[in-house]
């Protein structure tokens, strides 16, 4: 017996979960685990259910779309492993923490490549026999160099996810339009603060007392995506901008790595500029 | 339309959650909220369910059980005000912030007395305009003293919980099992860590670096029974046992009112000395 | 013997440590604890030394300054009750927190009275024999109410601090210089993310995964002093900005009270828009 | 001008900043950072100075002894690179959490070899260019498999650390005599809560709602050495103990990595089976 995950987000109506659950019955379906949740401001009812049993999946999205009104969705998917590109600059720890996860078998993906603008982490990645290549942006306006990056993203076929692993590039709407809710980006502070460059140097500007991580994914404005996952780390008066970057790192790549987590396992709906997490 | 708590624990079967469904599906009613959780070791299926309509719960009762297996248990919950006595000693900080939140009009609860074997916490309480009873335990073997609480609650008629806001005496087996699952404690270590007496100082000479605090239902082996919450706060060698302890008060108070308020808003199961908490 | 808290900052030198400890050696004075730190960006160098032993305060105060730099403050205080007022509006966790405290002997503070907009909290203040003065702001610009606070808060004599807890007026620079250093106020959002109105709206809105709220002294650009203490929860999909702001309570008041500790504590030096914190 | 770490513990005195503070000035050093701390249980004085300046380190080390008491200790430490091994088992968050930092030039630290008892992690470790030893202990008991794996460190000179990097062997006495407070271990539970196998599967059993690391010292007690760092997760009953153990993963690396900086930045004092840490 083979285990799915049905993801459903519809309308809010009464007797979805009646509904749902008649169709997983009749189909002689195990629920391993279930999740809902209705977000009453718009309305909004989320189901992620992981079932086991012997299906067609294509049959069962029909069957339970069917009972769904036009404007819900419905995805019955079977677990496989999602292929994934990173990009990078010149920092390995997000990276680097990824890569270690990956060689242990860890992570349901395939890295199909890493993307930098540098060459700096060549010798890093090139361990792992995973493609490395180098997207130069020198002399190239922000227009061609992302060409130049997609060309290469394209280059591996259809990707589920683009990892920003420290990748300290602003992207334009039209890349980020070409891979929506695809890219999994990680900002260097508690967003909404300290958007833009350089957020530890603001934080140590401003003095704050904590500084964190968000994953998010990324939409045309900078830094406003929805978030996925936020940690944080206590500081005091004693940390330089240096200091704080250096501790940030840990808290950077364990919430990055976390998000990607959340990703391959399909556990993440994004509606209204936020994620609803199961 | 009303709104209604229903909780489930059965053994798991295929189709539960169908079945349930269906017959709130009947009954008209709305669910507001909605959680299960299948404990895989125990083949324990567990569900509360938040519906809105209109219904005679007794009946609904009925109805959800006779789909049921016998060794299952439903109840249909109105919610109202729950019955709690609160005993303490001598230190207020647990029960002060009980109380501020009683006075504002925060628990879902009518404390009908603070029961003390010490009269030092009677000025705070008389202000809150609640009974205070001091059951001083001087020449008293413990059994006796235990009688003489057990019949200063009694006289408050059906209590629904007894909160131990620093409490600091052992109950002996018979208390604990007049009120089975009632009892809520706080014990001021993340437990198992540091069981038993003056933990504080236990964890001061083993050197530790987090200190933190842990709401438990109270069974019949000290310190032993189902978890609730638990929290913790990062320490240094600086700390005294005092300075420990004085920290570890404002964690000790959040986490009991933290798991007051689940058990009022009957968010908690108990099962195989563990808690599902929705 | 008496304990003195000696409070240093200076431009920094080389030497100062040796100068400094060598006056409290030719004074017998024993060091209970010592804290340092040099702020590299600012050349300035804090000291906090806890020191016993029997002494004339200003005279001591006198020899230090002596071999400082004029640019250089040193004050030896000896610890005693100092007086503080409270401002409130409507909600009673942040204050009631605080009179919990106070009434368990806890604070080394004279609480004055509580001043509030609103006559909301009178029951629950005056329960703990502390003068409540309601000043409306019904019918008066923001200037004349707050002469009518500042005449007020005249009565009671010198203030050491001035805490707000959970006083949801905006502050004029007027009221701000005539208490430099001396406000303290509890902002519902880990700040600098949700400045101004209603912070858990807007966190709810933009779909953060953690809460927080920080306790600062008040300057003249609203929300943006100098940051005492910062604390978070997480939070998920499931909190309404209700939820958030229930949740937010707790932390709320326990980072005021513990930015108010360090206050009474004399262990806060503000500096450049910063603490340094022993 | 060069920096040195100065580390001193001593008995406690009345005038031993100053006395230490008058040869740094004399010596015409500068005070980059200063830490002190007395620990009153043991009448013991720590202090960690970071010093810049022109001296002869064995000179002020002899200097500074000169005015200690016999009982006390002081080291003069030019920093410099030192020698660690590191020992694992088959589990490479924690090895490859510290390869991927050693990679990035991050560790003051010449990792000299992994030493383990299983050959798996090889392919990893060679990415890395660093010696793998396999010192299978299949077939051999506890002394001889051990005497083996002093050989191999042996081989490699006078070691500074050895880090125990999810090594899964109890050490005996004699080994850990060898390498007295220089084997630093991760223990994949908040001490001393699970101490011993499978603290995961403990945790799981007791239900509760926090799980942790902690780095300590290995001493002859098992799990029972000098703590240098703990960290914590929230879980809640929808964990299995797997899902801890992929969890706890996070929290293990990122406190073993801590420690380990800690040790290499020179920053533990240990006594009385406890750490000081500056």
């Amino acid at each position: 017996m083979k285990q799915y995950r049905i993801l459903i987000d519809s309308p809010d109506e009464k007797g979805l979960v009646y509904k749902i659950s008649k169709i997983f019955f009749e189909h002689d379906l195990n629920i391993i685990s279930n999740n809902e949740f209705v977000d009453k401001e718009n309305d909004k009812f989320f189901m992620r259910s992981v079932v086991a049993g012997t299906i067609n999946p294509l049959r069962l999205e029909e069957k339970i779309a069917h009972i769904l009104s036009k404007n819900a969705s419905v995805h019955v998917i079977e677990p496989k492993k999602k292929n994934i590109a990173l990009l990078a600059t010149k920092e390995s720890h997000a990276l680097g923490d990824i890569l270690i996860r990956y060689e242990a078998g860890e992570l349901d993906a395939n890295i199909v490549a890493v993307i930098s603008n540098y060459d700096l982490l060549e010798p890093l990645v090139s361990k792992f026999d995973i493609p490395y290549i180098t997207v130069s942006h020198v002399n190239l306006d922000r227009e061609s160099h992302e060409r130049e990056v997609i060309k290469a993203l394209d280059s591996f076929g259809d990707l589920d996810y683009i990892v920003l692993a420290k990748y300290m590039r602003i992207l334009t709407p039209n890349f980020v339009e070409c891979y929506a809710d695809k890219i999994i980006n990680i900002h260097h502070s508690f967003l909404p603060a300290f958007i833009g460059a350089n957020p530890y140097k603001q934080a140590f500007e401003r003095g704050v007392k904590i500084i964190g991580a968000t994953a998010h994914f990324v939409n045309n404005n900078l830094d406003e995506g929805p978030i996925i996952a936020q940690e944080i780390i206590p500081i005091d008066h004693a940390y330089s901008w240096r200091d704080m970057q250096r501790s940030g790192r840990d808290v950077e790549k364990i919430v990055l790595s976390r998000a990607l987590k959340l990703a391959l396992e399909d556990r993440i709906f994004v509606h209204a500029n936020k994620t609803v997490i199961f």
